[in-house]
């Protein structure tokens, strides 16, 4: 099974993919999707949406798994953050991959086994659980990661959105 | 020049199409996509996009106006909101469409020339302006009409999203 994990976002919209068999995880590749405060809004989210289908296109996930975004003190951010989001999630629905979403809660107790767990911490346990040499960078993309082992992990849990 | 303005939202995104010619206005279409609490999140967004892209290629517009989201006081429907917005936004993206946003304050000022319009006052100048028998109902597209209006009747002043 091929795990789509996002991280979602704006400016930084962090992706992992994860081919699983059994309970082993293989990295089959991550990353972020950047776009630029010169580029104007529609074409931000273009960029999202077109390098994500093309990466959707490439790797054939079965399940994307993407966390939830909760509002933070700055409100214009996240706005733009849950457009970037709308776009991620429409680029799966739009292929029929099937969305499943967590709660920031959920992934740390899912890849640390311990709710309280520091984004530190959070990026060993991927580095460990994924057998890479080094945490991956940038940490969007170590959080994706940590959202596709989440989906992983506890799949038989999880709630489709 | 055809003009598709958006009252963008989650349950309810008003839509309105305008034909533009010199400074008279023909509406095409109007109405409102719907979507219900019943079915799941991405399902929803994918409503959203597939309904309005069906809009888009049938009536070809040359243009979108969309209004600005702004924080309110439901942290969750703004989220949910600002995911449908992103959609239509990513929809007109996809299609090379540009994109023109307004404030509430902006279309209440182009469509009655007074910034402190209420919500009757406008969908009047609405059925006036478009030579309408009737407001247009439901709210939701009588709001995506007015924003067309504004477009159309501010365009040199807006600022392509």
């Amino acid at each position: 099974m091929i795990i789509l994990g996002i991280d979602p976002g704006f400016a930084i919209t962090g992706y992992g993919f994860l081919n699983m068999e059994g309970n082993r995880f293989k990295v089959l590749d991550y990353g972020v999707i950047t776009t630029e405060p010169k580029q104007i809004f529609s074409e931000r989210l273009l960029c999202i949406g077109n390098d994500l289908g093309m990466l959707i296109e490439k790797y054939r996930p079965d399940v994307m798994a993407i966390e939830e975004l909760f509002f933070n003190n700055n409100a214009k951010t996240a706005i733009q953050a849950a457009q970037g989001r709308g776009t991620a999630v429409y680029e799966a629905a739009r292929r029929h991959i099937p969305v499943h979403e967590f709660t920031p809660l959920q992934v740390k107790q899912a890849v640390t086994g311990y709710g309280r767990a520091d984004k530190k911490q959070i990026q060993q346990m991927v580095k460990i659980l994924l057998n890479l040499d080094s945490i991956p960078k940038p940490d969007d993309a170590a959080d994706a990661l940590a959202i596709a082992i989440c989906y992983g992990n506890s799949s038989k849990y999880s709630v489709k959105c």
